[in-house]
């Protein structure tokens, strides 16, 4: 039994957010034909989403928005939807405690691994602040039984104002429960390392109006900008959940942001990215995130990881990223 | 002849910029689809745009850009272009020294009549800062011939850096010139004076970036905002001339800014305005602006001038406005 996971008393808590969401890919020439809905939908002055996750790969745009917001989208073939409607689970990041790995390597051994065993397939978004775990509203129930000898787990009430706890039957009926994983799952996609070194940092609300036009910038008009060098690939990404503003930048683009504008969690480190698959992942297999991220937190390495349309992408910090590799690659499907 | 029409050596100086501008028209409903263009063109950290005039009326959105930045805007069935290139003259404020008056009714006699009486028909840009006055590229030299005896006139070399005084041969040659206009020209267009009460406000460059996502509202999002009462108007006009941004807004949306964030001539006076036409008013008409503003500039007020695609509109000190009317309407065509 981890060591997270207790008596009854001690049990942590996990929340299903009143929330519904839409995951969409916009294709990369029509960026501007939907630059208008995506400033009203997340940049405007009375603009709230309570979820929003913009993504910019060599593949696309990947942009997560709140079921109510995707109507705003202007339809059409520039614009990829995956059909269901994804629900959100978070673990409250005060639970955790002083936990000294950060990222989804906190919650591998009780969210992502039991999901797994339980052919629930996921799409994880972490944060600067917390990690949160997508799956389908069709798989919610299985998710909540399967969840429920880790968590107590609450559900947010329609206001958002507040939870209730969700009270589970019979919980452990039919649930695969793999308490000791000693051999890890095979690796069954292509890893890719990219020579970018990232950034994970945050913003608050009142600066993130200063630097409205850099972040402009950097969602609309990377087609402006001068090709990479072998090697390296275009990745953006801003999420805002409930006011918390994450960016995800490379050196060459957090060099452009004025000094002090963004807090990083560790100024010093930088990490690097594995781009997972290299032909799109789709939406139903179950496992992806769970091969990669089980062995790298067995190893007590940080883990940030962000899904997007088409493929997974894993971030380690860089002075983790030899061990990190070596680790995978012993994995890998041959 | 004029107070300010002196000796050779006391002549004021007059500068034909270094600018090829486009007017164009985008229709209400497809501003969403020129927003990616507009704000690449203008609003993105590295956009310097020399001349930049953004104006939302109840017609449409009249934008003025740099022949240039012109291909940036998606042609189609959303944007009407006046055919011609337009070329700007301004009178270096400076040279006006401290004269109470503000806004046009200060060039009035020197550069709107004398076109005027020479047909040559012009699109005023009144900004925080200057006056500009746009005729067509065909109708310059026409132009300088006929300013030429109230000016030394000036024209920027194409890099922008430095000016070079334009030698005119015989200067007066075939000119009209009536320095005296006792009898003030019939007004031929309906005047319509809106509820609103406006604000002509500047900005610093640095501020612009703070109050991005507010003037980004403005300008691209009003179809979401309430139906304005009986009387009143929108009316929005942004304009960027090398580096200096003005706004003009009414109360109502100068509210929205925080406290302090733009400067007003005089902030405690309004100004109301004049709507001049009701039916488009071309760009062939010769002076429709000398016959509202010779009235207003002789009874010594102040009025500033925005031309938009399809009407002009006249700015007027709100204690003035009364009088203002008096004798416009005394000159209406009935």
């Amino acid at each position: 039994m981890s060591m997270l996971n207790g008596g009854l008393d001690h049990k942590l808590e996990l929340h299903i957010l009143e929330l519904k969401l839409r995951v969409t890919n916009i294709k990369k020439d029509a960026i501007g034909s939907y630059t208008h809905a995506l400033i009203k939908i997340a940049l405007l002055p009375h603009s709230c989403p309570k979820f929003f996750s913009f993504t910019e790969t060599k593949g696309g745009y990947t942009v997560i928005v709140e079921d109510n917001l995707y109507s705003e989208l202007p339809k059409g073939e520039s614009i990829d939807v995956a059909d269901p409607i994804w629900r959100v689970l978070t673990v409250s990041a005060g639970a955790l405690g002083s936990h000294k790995l950060t990222g989804i390597s906190k919650i591998v051994k009780t969210v992502i691994s039991p999901l797994a065993d339980n052919n629930i397939s996921v799409l994880i978004i972490s944060t600067y602040q917390s990690d949160y775990v997508l799956v389908k509203d069709f798989d919610l129930q299985t998710a909540i039984k399967c969840l429920s000898c880790n968590f107590k787990i609450f559900m947010e009430t329609p206001s958002g104002l507040e939870s209730i706890e969700v009270s589970i039957g019979d919980r452990m009926e039919g649930m695969l429960k793999k308490n000791d994983i000693s051999d890890h799952r095979p690796i069954k996609h292509p890893l890719t390392c990219l020579h970018n070194r990232f950034h994970i940092s945050s913003v608050d609300m009142q600066m993130v109006q200063t630097l409205m036009p850099i972040i402009l910038d950097f969602m609309f008009y990377s087609s402006s900008k001068p090709k990479l060098a072998e090697g390296y690939e275009i990745f953006f990404h801003l999420s805002i959940v409930e006011g918390d503003i994450t960016l995800v930048l490379d050196n060459e683009s957090l060099s452009r942001f004025p000094s002090g504008s963004l807090h990083t969690s560790n100024s010093d480190e930088c990490w690097r990215m594995l781009r997972i698959g290299d032909s799109p992942l789709g939406f139903e297999e179950c496992g992806i995130v769970a091969q990669v991220s089980e062995p790298i937190a067995d190893a007590d390495i940080s883990t940030y990881y962000i899904c997007t349309f088409l493929f997974d992408h894993q971030m380690i910090p860089e002075g983790e990223i030899s061990h990190a590799l070596e680790i995978l690659d012993s994995l890998k499907v041959s």
